[in-house]
């Protein structure tokens, strides 16, 4: 039986309390919070847990194996190293840190140690996310050509981070699950539009060496919600919604093919091949609660979590980019030395 | 009755034809085309109209008060020169010209002759552009912040132009008709996935003096076909989308405001509004028909386009500015110095 | 402060003991169930709370104001009149009773007693509802011409009642509630497709002395899921999609017009008026909590319930004669003699 | 080389000529129709094809092998009869005819003579009817539980048919095509909102001896335009929404299973099974097209048409009894007496 402590019950920790406290192979050991009003309501729902306003009590206990991590992003580091330091596997809320070094730091730390350090990129977790997954390794989709995210919707403002920390990251994640691959170059256009406010909007362009190109369109000042995902691959197309009910990733036999037919020399010698549409039944299982069984899998084994430190770390490389390229109006990062392709 | 000669019956060509030929104050006096079997087709529908493979029989029949040219754009400048040169009122195929130092020549002759020149930015013309313009200026939309464009599909490739020209050119245009202002700055990230072909896919972004953002993802290998702009404005937002069959635009009442409320201090003092969603019913009339009208009346009338050489020649300026960007994967172009805000 | 007592904690009951709870003004007193496990969670989530596997106990408790019946339908009239008997103000999950001579009885009692008999009719005390009877009342719609209902989905298929019961009930409540008439004759063809099942699946037409008529299309055997009503009216209509996020109600200023124009002796002499679309801000309050509200605020006012006993006798007698028409293939039913209009 | 008459240039005419004058197999002829001005426009179209205003010159013509009648449905009978007893082959638009009993005298003349009768319900030549043929004949389907369309829009409110005739007349013939079997007992409710004009909106139900049921919700007074069918069988179901540029047919791997669990013996014993949504490729071919190229096949082998005399008598005989139960405000009709099962 795997024994978790959890530090932050402000916006996320209660799913993470709830979620951990229904694992059956784990048991939720303590809460650890600033404010007591908070882990009463602790108390209340789960008497059995211990809750404590001092995040030391849960890293001095023998009987804690594991430490998750739910606090604003400033803390991430200070917290998640003194966790590794006391010995315990570590799960950090995303974004992982504030700064690429940080992470880097975490991830040797881990290393070091031989600690499970698990991001929490829900998203990777989702059915249609692993669908999407399977269907890329399996060879379906053929060679990526592009990802393209819409994720836009009226609020919530936040105060400390901008909207590309706040929704493009999903997008980082997913892309770097997908295409196994960061980007080369990074060029971002972003705007606040309320003086004294984070960026409230975001375009972000990533370029690949495998000649994939990615884009995320980010936003909290929109009339409406989206959260659409285009892929375009070589054999196949995805489109993926995950505000539908039902039919969130649709699979299009689609695509165009060229040809060296002479006679068609002046023209553009491109074919357009359309087929059916697939909407492949997904996982429909909570994806916070199959993370949360991964991460106990991990520790069980000691094989690295599939959003382990080093993917945490990339998202914050990318982040950073984008970033920086938002401040520059659109200049673009090279996060490093394009390969010859 | 004013006389109009169009040159080009190919893809565009068959449309202006036949639109000028129901106007009923303008007769349809003659079409040339290179090729005799084209021009066979004219003389079967449109019996009482003259035919040529030589364009100049149009430039030199005194008959003639306008030239319209819908052949391919490499040839615009051209012919467009030679018929203001030849006194005729010009209306020209979108894109304008090749480049924006041509556009500018075709400017400035036809300021000097007088002449009418114009540019068929279609869209301008649709009842749903139509009735955004006069929201945003009759102050409804409030001072515009962002412009969104989706604007993709599977096909068709084009042989010499890059999907820039092709799709994104639309929005320049809505872009300075609703903004009424150039951006000062460009970046873009676009992509050929087949080696020797144009980009098929593209990002760009657009910075204004005013502070607004523009943004047009525009893209010929899409698996489904979307036409969506997003526009945010400080009072109200529109969602318009051209695939619908009806309500193609939906006006919001929706949006952000901050408040200085010292008990907010640490909070980011943001307000959601959101109200009634209103969809105005939208003139019908065929925009390519309510623009041969405009066009007559600027004839007659000696008053400039509301798509005249000026707007078109911006429209090549940011086209410009955003296929050198492209080129130089998202490096941002500065059309002009930004002015101090 | 009102005491209430919740009999019944099976598929709805925690939903109304968790309302009642949180309605400052009222005190959820005691929870009686015969399933002792069943109480043991609601010992566990309110400790304040008492519960008992016998009823009888909530009757005889002196301090309890109000009895909440959320039993199988075949109780629900002994239970709501032993309440009644007892003094207490009920509320009755629908539909009300299994007939409406027990349905008569229960009103006839709360009469001669004085009480407050509420049915759960929830959709009455949505922000759609709320604002569909608004602009009914405010001659908006202007006279109602028809209400058709979709409501199907798949699953769950019931033991005990067939499909009318279950998704055309809470259309014959909506359609009480706006239109102010009973219907004078129903006709219902249905189907269970599985023997020894009830009906799954039953369309239903209904008419009214008015003119309007009715259509309720139920199902638990459809692919996909569908809400959605359509009224129309002689001045605007309505599409109400229970299932949209937002803009749940539209409301569409469109309609026919006759003239008199002899010249259009020898046509339909039919005008179609289309106009603007506007999708009304909705109360986005719980239904259940409003509706929590107004049963507290009847009883303190001796006010009749919205959805009183009265309504809930109508809709059981249009399930009855609805249930009759669909074993009968089709049979009219006749609720009484229609009025010579 | 078939050679073809066509009688009657109004509303549907011009889209049969136009038709017929593509078909490389066939040589469009002639034209009748009683208003000169309307030959006038076929002259000037089709200068080869003779027009006359008299239909005798057509069927007096030896040259001429089949008929296509689209004139009013209250000619049908008499120019159909005159055309098969001089001989030809008849093409009639749909309604067949104003009552069965002229259908059933036309088929008897077409079978005498050995000629073909086709009637032109052309959604039975749509890629998505043919599609769902198809799953229903290979079994993918399963046995049909339901068919059930809403088929509804604002206008065109018609003068001398009901919206029975005019929209419910396209499910008939697809029903009758799907299952093979016509119904035993059709149930129907109807209303005319505005007093000497014809029903413009009707619910129709259908009773058949298989179990299925099939329903049909039509208008002409609805707020938007709906074309939606839902059909159920025992292994998959269809969602066929006409109005979606592609994707039309949708096939969900949906159902329900019973068990005999004993352990289950006091629940419905009902699980849902859910799998993947597939939207075949349709046959994106014109369905008139496809219809006139099925006409010449029969007209030249001798093989009865898929849309027969035979099925327009059946399509007949079902608007019949549903329009019927309608006058009788939904007094079921049954076509004949229900086979024991």
């Amino acid at each position: 039986m795997i024994r978790i402590g959890v530090i932050g019950y402000g916006y996320w920790g209660p799913n993470l309390v709830r979620n951990f406290a229904e694992l059956g192979r784990a048991r939720l050991a303590a809460v650890a919070d600033l404010d007591p009003k908070k882990l009463d309501l602790v108390a209340r729902r789960f008497p059995a847990v211990k809750t404590t306003t001092n995040y030391q009590d849960l890293l001095s206990d023998p009987e804690i194996d594991a430490i998750a991590v739910a606090t604003p992003v400033n803390t991430h580091f200070e917290l998640g190293m003194a966790a590794l330091k006391a010995g315990k596997h570590v799960w950090l809320e995303k974004p992982m840190t504030e700064t690429s070094l940080q992470a880097r730091k975490l991830v040797d730390e881990a290393d070091k140690r031989k600690l499970i350090l698990h991001v929490d990129h829900t998203f990777i977790y989702t059915g249609a996310v692993k669908k999407m997954k399977e269907l890329v390794k399996d060879g379906e989709l053929g060679k990526m050509l592009y990802y393209d995210s819409t994720r836009v919707n009226l609020g919530l403002f936040q105060r400390d981070v901008s909207v590309i920390s706040d929704l493009a990251v999903h997008d980082f994640s997913i892309l770097d699950h997908l295409l196994g691959e960061q980007p080369n170059a990074v060029s971002a256009g972003g705007i606040n539009h309320f003086p004294g406010t984070p960026e409230n909007l975001a375009y972000i362009t990533l370029f690949y060496d495998s000649g994939a190109i990615g884009h995320v369109n980010c936003s909290w000042l929109a009339p409406v919600k989206v959260r659409t995902v285009l892929v375009g691959g070589a054999k196949k197309m995805f489109v993926y919604d995950d505000l539908q009910p039902s039919e969130k990733l649709k699979v299009y036999d689609k695509g165009v093919s060229f040809t060296d037919d002479p006679a068609q020399i002046y023209q553009m010698r491109v074919g357009y091949r359309t087929g059916d549409m697939w909407a492949p039944k997904l996982d429909e299982a909570e994806a916070l609660r199959v993370e949360g069984e991964h991460f106990l899998d991990c520790i069980e084994t000691g094989k690295p979590s599939m959003t382990d430190g080093r993917l945490g770390l990339r998202v914050i490389e990318v982040l950073e980019a984008a970033t920086s390229s938002m401040k520059a109006r659109g200049e673009t990062i090279h996060l490093r030395q394009e390969k010859a392709l």
